[in-house]
């Protein structure tokens, strides 16, 4: 069975865990808080030398990180990932859109104001820029879902997972997603799609005190 | 034949040009000069909502943009891309942590310093956070490369590709690799690789006048 190192309220776990439960993938579950620095100590490093959660043990001793690179490890020869080699290669083109246009601006928001206790007072010089290209990846995002219901292949896979994660809890840390309507509409059919759980779904339940 | 549209200086383009070249897959080249905004007309827009290079034809109609997006499109099936399921998502672990951690910042340094008349006073508030995260970066790679030859399946990839391209103008940037030296020996070795071709190289030589 898979490990995954995790933090419940990050987008980029997130990704992992929706998938994993749509996919019906068992996986021992290991919380990470690294508000506490738990992804900083010598043990977590010596995993993960850059530091970060996701990270998925895939093999004993061998581990993977980068949320989306997992999400395709996870998902390959699944109905998820596209079979087509020009669908694939455009799942991976959103993915990678993803991650250095939406995820260093909304998800970087999501962190700074809603998980981190005075985190707009300690990142106001940033606030503006992340606002405005945020904005920017969710005007590429408007103009695309204008004209298809999914991303990638008319069908929802892990390039609507990726996306999703910090999108869906845009309007929680200022993004005003009025104009938007295609994104909205989407995030309504993501938020549909079987199998999906909440970001704050637990995997492993809590015993009930007897 | 594949048509690339592609700026001769941007390490992005770059990943690409050097993958075709060692590949031996010929390419109708259409330079798009960014700083003239030739990336932000209507007919490219029409190509490319984002307004990027580079931006690869990959069938009649059909554009793929996202560099590591297209390495993947081009290489795969070929020995750039690794055979085994957690190698190929390895490599693709490389190529999000450079396009998250590496290609903003070393990538940014490079556009403005080098390639904008006037960019380092215009961007001298960011200079700080891309030497530092820049730096960060580097030194993840100096870990990995510590104990490696290459970033996956101790062979030449797609991954040393995209981390290539930004990485060896590091120093034309600004940056030190003084205190990187298996980032350096790794740069060696990857220029020595059969059909390297360099950042400057042009596909289409022009034609000498008669």
């Amino acid at each position: 069975m898979y490990t995954l190192y995790s933090m419940q309220r990050s987008g980029n776990c997130y990704k992992v865990r929706l998938a994993l439960a749509q996919l019906r993938i068992p996986c021992n579950l290991i919380e990470v808080d690294i508000l506490k620095g738990e992804s900083r100590t010598p043990d977590f490093l010596a995993k993960n030398p850059n530091g970060r959660v996701p990270l998925l043990e895939v093999a004993p001793g061998r581990y993977l990180p980068e949320s989306n690179a997992i999400l395709w490890y996870i998902a390959w020869s699944t109905p998820l990932v596209p079979d087509d080699p020009i669908d694939r290669a455009e799942a991976l083109q959103w993915m990678f859109f993803e991650q250095h246009s939406l995820e260093p601006n909304i998800g970087a928001a999501w962190f700074w104001l809603t998980l981190v206790k005075g985190g707009r007072e300690l990142q106001s010089h940033a606030f503006e820029g992340w606002m405005e290209h945020g904005y920017g990846a969710l005007s590429v995002m408007e103009k695309h879902l204008e004209t298809h219901r999914y991303f990638v292949a008319d069908r929802y896979t892990i390039a609507d997972i990726a996306l999703y994660a910090y999108t869906h809890v845009a309007h929680e840390c200022d993004y005003d997603l009025t104009s938007f309507p295609a994104v909205r509409a989407w995030l309504k059919r993501v938020a549909a799609e079987p199998g999906y759980v909440r970001m704050d779904y637990r995997e492993q339940e809590p015993a009930i005190a007897e």
